[in-house]
């Protein structure tokens, strides 16, 4: 059973397939916040440093950092950023730029084993970012598009997929440091949406044996309802053997989601984690005494 | 793909592998509903009504109607209940009993192809129920228990499912008439509760082609946070392939995961469903000018 090691200076984070999902914090990430992304510009980490423990709070165990701000110098932000949130939280990080100068600022002074966020199918971005992988030996996350985008077709995705994973090869990585992200389409759009994903993990495991992971906000995208609809398909991608996701534990829809599919899964051993978070309040009407359900309770009848 | 039809007078629904989720209104049973168990024991089948309609109009495509009640004229009470429903709703119903008279007397008065529920794997409940269900046409919810009990071990569950399968074959009855219920153990007590469900309900449809239901609310049972609980093990069970449940579409949180998983799976077409019931009103910060979440911004900027 493949799995993924990742590190700070002190601690340690596994995804794999027989584990519990691993949930990357997204909220560090300037894109889109405009507040966040003017204090960052001007060295102010207050808003990074709340984002961090708040997420690490609500469950996050590995933390993605972006700095991607237009018109900055994202290569000194994201190192800073980087320090600064390595100062105050044991989680392992995610460097997240799709500027290579950044990455390796990120690593360069990151302590223990990142996540690389990331590198896609394209030859330019592979032979950039793999020298980086294997000279930090550092896991990456890999995304199944390339110099033709992103293909609606998911064998193609997979096939990108592939390419990377034996680009990394070549490179001397190994395909438990890959993370694939099989890109997530939007159902509004793309009606097979859910069944690719599926379709996709499956593959992944089965061929390639590599660890998953995905931005699950995209399948809701248009669509209403926007965190109910991510909770079930993160719930129903982690059934099908996703085994992280890059999202917002904040949101306690999605929350639920994760830790009933752990509770499912089988990974949340006498459901420990769920009785902690749920047991008080027990709410009325939900006792023991109430039986099983309409179906057992007919039976003694 | 095999599809089980049922029908009213009027109406047919096909449980399908390649179709949405078969909701099975719970409601009208007497166990445990004291209120209800008195007036349908006297003749009152008013709550009977109001059960049905407000079912039906929550989402239910079929009704289950029990009339257990201790010491009562069970056949006449059942019967009456069936007729009282087809005369006010045109969804096919399922008739429940554990006793085999009420079963009987409930095919009698039916106008259709109802789903008879139950049969067991206990040989006497073989003989007595699979001659009815050959008699009168219907389809037949087979529970995989026998005379041990419930086995806790799945592939003696299932070993049980393909006993009644195989004898109710010998009575010329074919494999898509039979729905079967795997029996879903509480995860409080068993641990491995929904990995089994997941390995259950791939063997029941690889190996012996048959839909699948359940009564989803056992999985929680004795654990806190049950609806929110049921809602994602039955869209990770749906993701598994289950095809119908026996289960109360007035729970909002239970209803959202089936609707969410008919769209992962590719069974709400352009999610029309979906949007019906939530695109009214839309939360703030839903729009689409949003975006699609911070991957696919990052990749703009």
């Amino acid at each position: 059973m493949t799995e993924t090691v990742i590190s700070s200076a002190t601690s340690e984070v596994k995804i794999g397939f027989d584990r519990p999902f691993v949930i990357i914090g997204e909220r560090i990430n300037p894109t889109g916040r405009k507040i966040l992304a003017e204090e960052m510009k001007n060295g102010d980490y207050s808003r990074v440093e709340t984002d961090a423990l708040s997420q690490v709070a609500a469950g996050a165990s590995v933390l993605d950092v972006n700095a991607g701000i237009p018109l900055a110098d994202e290569p000194r932000i994201l190192a800073e950023a980087i320090q600064l949130v390595q100062s105050i939280t044991a989680v392992p990080l995610s460097i997240d730029s799709s500027i290579v100068a950044a990455l390796e600022a990120g690593l360069e002074v990151y302590q223990g084993k990142p996540l690389l966020n990331s590198v896609t199918g394209e030859d330019d971005r592979l032979e950039a970012v793999l020298p980086l992988v294997r000279k930090y030996g550092c896991a990456v996350v890999a995304i199944s598009n390339d110099e033709a985008g992103i293909s609606e077709n998911p064998d193609e995705r997979f096939d990108v997929a592939k390419k990377i994973v034996e680009r990394a090869a070549d490179h001397g990585i190994h395909y438990s440091d890959i993370v694939v992200d099989p890109l997530v389409m939007p159902v509004g759009a793309v009606n097979s949406a859910g069944r690719q994903v599926v379709h996709l993990v499956k593959r992944l495991r089965e061929e390639l044996r590599v660890n998953t992971t995905c931005g699950a906000s995209n399948f809701s995208f248009g669509i209403p309802n926007r965190k109910g609809m991510d909770a079930h398909f993160l719930s129903m991608a982690i059934g099908a053997g996703m085994t992280s996701a890059i999202t917002n534990p904040l949101h306690e829809e999605v929350m639920q989601g994760i830790m009933a599919a752990n509770v499912v899964m089988g990974h949340d051993n006498n459901c420990s984690r769920w009785l902690k978070r749920f047991r008080q309040p027990v709410p009325e009407g939900d006792s023991p005494a109430e039986g099983r359900g309409g179906r057992r309770r007919r039976r003694r009848a």
